[in-house]
């Protein structure tokens, strides 16, 4: 693992560490804000996936997360969202390929070698972090903006007694009924239909629902509203009696300044949990 | 009108009163808590509008709500949910007749010629306490649960600019598609499903929706959760990009103790919109 830069933040420490990821195959580098209390011991951890395009970089100094997290004493982990490299697969569109990888394990060609976001997130990245940094690995909930959000509540239901709390921000809330997740689960998994509902948050919901509390907020002045569907997700929570709040904020739109506005809730709603 | 009893409350006044109604022919109760501001002039107004059984001293007794309406200075007003009196007509069902007037204008036999509570909470009891006390008829928002969410969720919507903000606690969310309406509706409304739809929250948020916040408040033990359909009024609410929360509340059932737990954030909602 390579320290790629350390920046004093709040008291404690915003850092960029890279390394070769067997998941991947390639260089990944990663974002973690330790607050000052982690010199003193393991902190715990919230997770924050970021959206299509966006690397370790845009929520690490856009969302004004680590002003909250040190107010409570946790650490923050900025992935990236994909494998990246010149000889990594890619696709001239925006949303597939490279900056788009959704958070799963390809099946289909050329995507199954490197892509394995999934591996990478829900076992390589934690394995390292532990290894590495004073966290506490029993405290950990997860959040994320828009593919990032779809990634979160999918990790989250995924893995029972993994995450403690989970939110999302303008989540992709129903990739299968969306261009944003048929397009991308046709590439990355293949025609068959059966194989992309353990990645969508609807159905997850529907079937499964999360051991915790559930935090959503989306933007009604979303440009992309059309495409994330929270409506679907909104009826299948309160159909399946999911503990949590669904929030439509009267005229957000898809930005960072929309996920900068809400981070104070969300932090705040984790750290009871991380807490407890 | 008649003062059946005033006790001192919260440095203000826990008044009831009764009066002869025009809209329901009979004589008609309602609570009414003016704060210590009333002394010096208009005070905003919130409703909160009853469920099935309740008169208007279920809520006035039991939902905490003066000592938070009394800190920001607002007066609150519990009508009752029906016309009530041996000449009334009624039903041996709870949940018709008697205690269950759902907000409506009845059109069928026996309930036609009394059962026009749509008209009272609309019309006639605004008049009433515009006329008698010192309220600021421009500052009004409204809630109420179950029955009375569903009554309170119909009212803001069917009367755009009345009331600044909305809230529910356990609302009937689509009442033309639950036992809890269809056969209210059918008797009060006749068997034509068309002239439901003025009276069902899902259909009118899909519709037209509310000019300002929402706040709906579920408990997920709630032991009618198949009668009351919150899923359907998350989803409209979504679909329609609708500003406001929607949260299910982990373990609470249909009782005044879910009530008067969640008064304090539906107060303190509505306040907001009422001192802007």
């Amino acid at each position: 693992m390579k320290t790629v830069s350390e920046n004093r933040c709040f008291g404690g420490v915003q850092g960029v560490y890279s390394h070769r990821s067997q998941a991947t195959g390639c260089e990944m580098t990663f974002g973690l804000f330790l607050p000052e209390e982690a010199k003193d011991g393991p902190v715990p951890v919230l997770w924050f996936l970021s959206g299509l395009t966006c690397t370790h970089e845009n929520a690490m100094t856009k969302s004004g997360a680590q002003a909250l997290a040190s107010e409570y004493g946790i650490a923050l982990v900025f992935p990236d969202t994909s494998p990246r490299g010149e000889d990594v697969a890619d696709d001239d569109a925006f949303d597939l390929g490279q900056g788009a990888g959704f958070y799963v394990n390809a099946t289909q060609e050329p995507w199954a070698a490197q892509y394995r976001m999934w591996d990478y997130i829900a076992e390589e990245l934690p394995d390292l972090l532990a290894a590495k940094f004073p966290l506490d690995m029993d405290r950990q909930s997860i959040t994320g903006h828009s593919m990032g959000g779809h990634g979160a509540l999918v990790l989250a239901m995924q893995l029972p007694g993994r995450f403690r709390s989970v939110s999302a921000f303008a989540p992709i809330a129903q990739p299968t009924g969306s261009d944003w997740g048929r397009k991308q689960f046709t590439a990355y998994l293949g025609q068959n239909e059966d194989s992309w509902k353990a990645h969508d948050a609807t159905h997850l919901m529907t079937e499964k629902g999360f051991d915790g509390d559930v935090l959503i907020d989306q933007g009604s002045a979303d440009q992309f509203l059309d495409l994330l569907r929270p409506e679907a997700l909104a009826q299948a929570m309160m159909a399946k009696r999911q503990a949590g709040t669904f929030r439509m904020q009267e005229g957000y739109d898809h930005s960072y300044f929309f996920v900068q506005s809400f981070m104070p809730d969300h932090v705040a709603f984790h750290a009871e949990e991380l807490w407890k």
